[in-house]
């Protein structure tokens, strides 16, 4: 017989028929007449309830059958009885794939989040982990449905690069040196390195993407990008995934239309594909959940320059709203909380933050006439701040290879970038967007760690 | 005015009304009374005719327009009157956005492929590399469609990984120790590195995929990979794009049909999504890679044990057919020609090659009863060989750990890995697929340093 789903099988009604289920063990009580069973195989968040008359086989086997054990069942599909359910198997044969000793470690219901980091490989198994891991695949679906749909091209930026992308940011280094061997003269031996020079991994794929962009008219990247911060944070991992489109012939309020549609559209999607995964986080991990996730696509995104932005903040400041970080002046970077404090409170829905002071963004960003400002457009979102970093790229040949030099950079690093601005160069706009930052957004999830099935962070590389 | 896309006007019947598009010049041509630009926009492999009265513009501007340069173009669409195109738009008004120096190294046609590698940048502007990037976006695309629609989960497995997934296959090192300082006294100090110990980027993401199938039912890996091997061909790279699905409850007949269908799916979806590429390519790379492709979405893959594979080979070998590699006993490895000669010569069709002898495979292959061979099944296709290898995985916790041992390997770096046989283990099976070598065979190109943007080999890693 072949193998049902069990996201299937709790849909069918075609009952008093024969099927077959597969997964493992949830829970599995027993009265004196009838064991149930809850099985799940990863599928849904819901489990299948199997009712076994316990006459019917072994004790011993039955016994056996303890929760994280893998089992097949064949039985017949009827209405449930119970409540709660609509359907469940009444067994008639179990085939035991795998028992589960009773040192498993995701044993116990209601083990902390950091507990189960440590167990990372089996926390898998469990509601909320599957519930988040459902919820990422739908997000990274609705991602390439949308490019696709709109006629980007995925791109596949290198990951091992010999350039710093945005002349910041602190860098793995890949090599093949034996490093019990490099050193001993107080240099690096670098032309007998695997690619005859200092190669590191990634901070982003956004000057390659840009690359693309001027080629092809429209992209967008999805991968591993890398950050060697000392960051033990709930918010910081050293390797994470990140999208960045970049598009030919874009401007600024396009490029804002694009932001928000997208990330409706993402939003949007998890509403409509995740909807029992949503249902049991907004119940068990935050209660605000499915409103805070409708109230994003429901409502225009505020518009708002930097400059506004500082004002606004600094008339809370006088009213006596009180920041870890001060507002001074403008020409400041804002932090979250700042960030938080403008959706959150002031406006109540997403805000779109324009024109940045030049000085607190990169070098690759387009600056405004006034000489001071860039065309940045960051989206920023409740509970999570900036969620969008984007901007207008600078296309003058001329003003980028002045703002390189400005900023201490070496324009011959970077000669291929500037190639596609000497080159039949064209006006072109592009965002990042941290994925693991958008699946915090979406499934409320509060460590960074608990939204990438193996996270890497300072000390610890496991699994 | 709102931009048109090339794709999208070369297909309008909307004539005779004003359009903008925007694009790079392929081409700029002059008769006496009449200016022909050949413009692209890289939304398809196609150029759109723009028609411009020379007494409209400012004759020097309209001269500076050369191949390369980026320019917008308001104009009329109307049927055309030349051979070869359907529409063209007689110009109103251009607006140039970026000029293109004489020195543009894609100047000239017919340069050769390694004369391009040396501007990866660049040669994405030409009509082979567009096919070849456009092709490989739908690739991707098609490849995440039909996992989605058939129910399992996009999975990130880690890129930086302190284990050795297959416990073979050169690594590269990940650190950020200062390396002119290492090695002083001949010892790493690890536990000053980032992560407190050695790490390394992934071979293969296949041990952590399985952590995913053994919880979530069925996942799928689809990120970078990497490989120290100096390997200077036109095969290898060291950063490459591997597909990976593991799947729980997957016997081998069902590995060998999911296998089958998943490639036609995708040659089928390239076929559809992508025509004029594809015929461009099937013009000026491949004469037969129509031909090819469609041959293998017609029949049935032949499925063949390697035993009766290597019967087949002896016996061509002893009716005179000449290999590189000979062709020596029941054991040996079988390569590339060998696989080609089942495949394009004997067959005609695609293999899936199934139970391989043991000792050339991983450790965590499922064995045979038979002891000494196990349950591999790879897909030999015409031009390329090998395209995807897989097999079922042992799922006993003993005989597992006997294989590590019986290789010399330890088991306790693999504890993670034998907690999925050690709690609930099930039966299940995956494969790998390089993307790279599905790029090749669909764009019939030749050498795999064409068919990722910009490719890493050893002493490259340029941009």
């Amino acid at each position: 017989m072949k193998r049902t789903k069990i996201v299937d099988a709790l849909k069918s009604v075609d009952f008093n028929h024969d099927i077959l289920v597969k997964g493992w063990v949830r829970s599995h009580r027993n009265s004196k007449a009838v064991d149930f069973i809850a099985l799940n195989d990863g599928s849904t968040i819901n489990n299948i309830q199997i009712v076994v008359d316990p006459t019917s086989m072994d004790a011993e086997a039955l016994k056996s059958i303890t929760t994280g054990a893998c089992i097949g069942v064949t039985g017949t599909l009827v209405q449930s009885q119970g409540a709660g359910q609509s359907v469940e198997i009444q067994s008639k044969a179990i085939e035991i794939y795998g028992l589960c000793p009773s040192d498993y470690p995701m044993q116990k219901k209601g083990q902390s989040f950091e507990y189960m980091r440590k167990y990372a490989h089996l926390r898998l198994r469990t509601n909320t982990f599957g519930a988040v891991f459902r919820i990422r695949h739908n997000m990274a679906i609705a991602i390439h449905q949308y490019f696709h749909e709109h006629g980007y091209y995925y791109f596949h930026t290198p990951l091992i690069t010999a350039s710093d992308a945005e002349g910041a940011g602190e860098m793995f280094q890949v090599t093949t040196l034996d490093l019990s061997r490099t050193g001993k003269t107080g240099e690096v031996p670098y032309e007998k390195d695997f690619f005859g020079k200092k190669t590191s991994l990634t901070v982003s794929g956004q000057l390659e993407g840009e690359l693309g962009a001027t080629a092809l008219g429209g992209i967008y990247t999805f991968g591993p990008t890398f950050r060697a911060e000392n960051s033990n944070t709930p918010r910081h991992l050293a390797e994470f995934w990140m999208i960045e489109p970049e598009v030919a012939f874009l401007d600024k309020d396009e490029l804002m239309d694009l932001e928000e549609d997208f990330i409706k559209f993402c939003v949007r999607w998890a509403l409509e594909h995740c909807k029992d995964d949503l249902e049991f986080l907004n119940k068990m991990i935050d209660k605000n959940l499915l409103e805070t996730l409708q109230s994003v696509i429901k409502e225009d995104f505020v518009r708002l320059t930097y400059t506004e932005g500082i004002e606004i903040l600094q008339a809370a400041v006088k009213n006596g709203k009180k920041f870890e970080f001060p507002v001074t002046e403008w020409g400041m970077d804002l932090s979250s909380e700042h960030e938080r404090y403008l959706v959150e409170e002031h406006f109540k829905r997403p805000v779109i933050m324009t024109d940045y002071p030049s000085e607190i963004k990169a070098f690759y960003m387009k600056r405004n006439a006034d000489g001071k400002t860039m065309q940045g457009t960051d989206v920023l979102f409740p509970r999570i701040g900036e969620i969008i970093g984007g901007s207008v790229r600078e296309e003058s040949y001329e003003k980028l290879v002045a703002e390189i030099k400005a900023r201490g950079m070496a324009p011959e690093s970077y000669s291929w970038y500037l190639d596609t601005r000497k080159y039949g160069s064209c006006p072109h706009a592009g965002f990042g967007l941290g994925f693991e930052r958008l699946i915090l957004f979406v499934t409320g999830m509060q460590n960074i760690r608990d939204v990438i099935p193996f996270p890497r962070t300072p000390k610890s590389a496991e699994f």
